[in-house]
């Protein structure tokens, strides 16, 4: 693909998978994942959950340290100034709207932290915990793709991670935003990969 | 406009400006205001660097705080896995590419630092001027839009200011990844605005 | 006091108050708190408790911005490296060790969040909650001192806050360790108050 | 020894060298190390200079990665509120103040990076550094041990590092200071070695 983009040397290099794997769920939390809430409903998001319930069921098996992270505030007040109406009426702790899907949810083996941020590494532990357990690469899944997704990938590539961001395991509640962030992150930050890539890696190396 | 993220309440309410604002730069440096760099050339951020010089003027004689960043590595090694081919060519510390560009820069008014990632918060001490100048508001300008910028105005959220994107004072290699960003981070996380509303704010508040 | 410190100009500028004061309460929790726990019973942190109590009346009824951490983990393999044992015993999400001591508690007003390091700010929400409510001063209060106290106190200089480290309402398991504290801590980083002298600013500014 | 700390479990379990060892030099510039300074002159830091040169010569020779930092500022408007008063005389980039004592600089092998507060890890790519080259294990050296050494040990600890705090590569003004750090952190967030323990674990095992 020729474009203006490229010309100028963007997406010349792949990052490539390291040696050691993590692997990140981003905000899959019932308030996204279950019609019933406001934000809740799309047909992307939930193919995306499925995909990564596969995908997290093999890495388990094969010992990859999963976080898993979820966005929830004590009250209005101690959110930073979101224009999403429905999060300043539903994103509390305690609520259902935050507890994670019970599809790709394993607190017995995950590393289950709160953000409130968009990005799963804005002052959080997230990267205190990949960093102890020596990963080098990690596979970003999630939702909602042009948002906490994209946040999340960008931040992984700034903390020196090799970013692996998963196309089929994130989801956004309409088709060109999701593309449109493969097509930012991907020429610059991360590389665009499928979860049968990253199983295959996980089956062939860990 | 309707579509499903208005439906879902995104874009639902305003930022607004606050009582102090601060104004940051993202890099605008040689290697991409300056046609003789290979990621230089675009007309879009040649204009945004003009826009952004008739704000920063009227800005520091209402002496507005202003922060200014340029990107720049010591050597390859110290650098994230960037996908940019020719970041990894010219980006170097006490290069002519990293320098700021004449229109926009001011190194006695303006507090100008060094980034290492996307954003011009990562790891920056940013964050830390703000808060120290009681800055609630940050308009950002700078380029390219759909990357560095666009993670600076993610992390201005994240961090808790009000966030404004001038999106003639922000630059971008193409049209519609510049467009595609003011559609995703105006609905989520900061107010569009023209450099003309920033200036009539200071003008009327400052 | 004239000491090689003096001597090289160490302590030679008072930082002095600010516009907007918040308090910040570092692990007031009951392992820390309550003698029933190992890391319990110290005499000083129970007067720190008390007097911090006296402090937050007056601080919530004058609507001054209040944020209360605790220290607390899912599981042993996502705690840095501590060495100290008890923590690798006790301090897990959802147990009565790190439930706030009920005399400081008030969830209804404070902004309570948790914590994974030494620092209140470390990888935490706490200075964009500062930095929302406009705070430029922030006086720290909790235990220990000569640990997650201190570490907070050098946070908040970082961040670009004016800080007061609070004497009596910090609380150790021994004296000199917390003097000590005072002591690098007061003549770098932030000015060593007395409770009166904060609830003296707030009575007469806010 | 026994006191309340180790009845409390204080130091109870050793943290241990890792897979990986990276080296982090603080501050180790000529405003410490240079008796023309004000801040400099202390024997206990020349020392601690003469033992760090001949680690890091070791340590190069075996590939081990190496961050060394400096703390400089534009102007005193971007500085946090240093109680320090010829700090805010001195430390200014471009300053001789600022450079890296020639003793332990190696500007074509180490990263070398500028910070802005006392910890070396605040705002900068420190972590990101030590990430990306999978480091798990950090031997902290430089100056001064109650302040900035103290500090980048404490966040060496909360990123997830192991981490060795190398007593006679770390200088203070005094004894007791340096003594009185020892003992905090050592209890707590880090290992307390000599730079023949690291020399040693550098020879068996990289």
């Amino acid at each position: 693909m020729s474009d203006v983009y490229s010309e100028k040397s963007y997406g010349a290099d792949d990052v490539g998978f390291g040696e050691k794997l993590g692997i990140l769920v981003v905000d899959f939390q019932k308030s996204f994942t279950d019609p019933r809430f406001t934000m809740g409903g799309s047909d992307r998001i939930d193919r995306s959950v499925e995909k990564t319930a596969i995908l997290l069921k093999i890495a388990r098996e094969k010992n990859i340290p999963v976080a898993s992270c979820f966005v929830a505030y004590p009250n209005v007040d101690s959110m930073p100034y979101w224009k999403v109406g429905v999060i300043k009426e539903t994103l509390f702790e305690g609520s259902e709207a935050v507890e994670l899907d019970p599809r790709i949810a394993d607190p017995d083996y995950d590393f289950v932290f709160q953000k409130v941020g968009a990005s799963a590494f804005f002052m959080t532990p997230c990267s205190a915990f990949f960093t102890k357990h020596r990963v080098d690469t990690i596979a970003v899944t999630g939702c909602v793709t042009s948002g906490c997704v994209r946040a999340s990938a960008v931040d992984s590539f700034q903390f020196g991670f090799r970013t692996m961001l998963v196309d089929d395991c994130s989801g956004d509640h309409d088709e060109r935003p999701h593309q449109d962030t493969l097509r930012d992150v991907g020429r610059r930050y991360a590389d665009v990969v499928q979860s049968e890539d990253v199983i295959q890696y996980i089956m062939s190396n860990q």
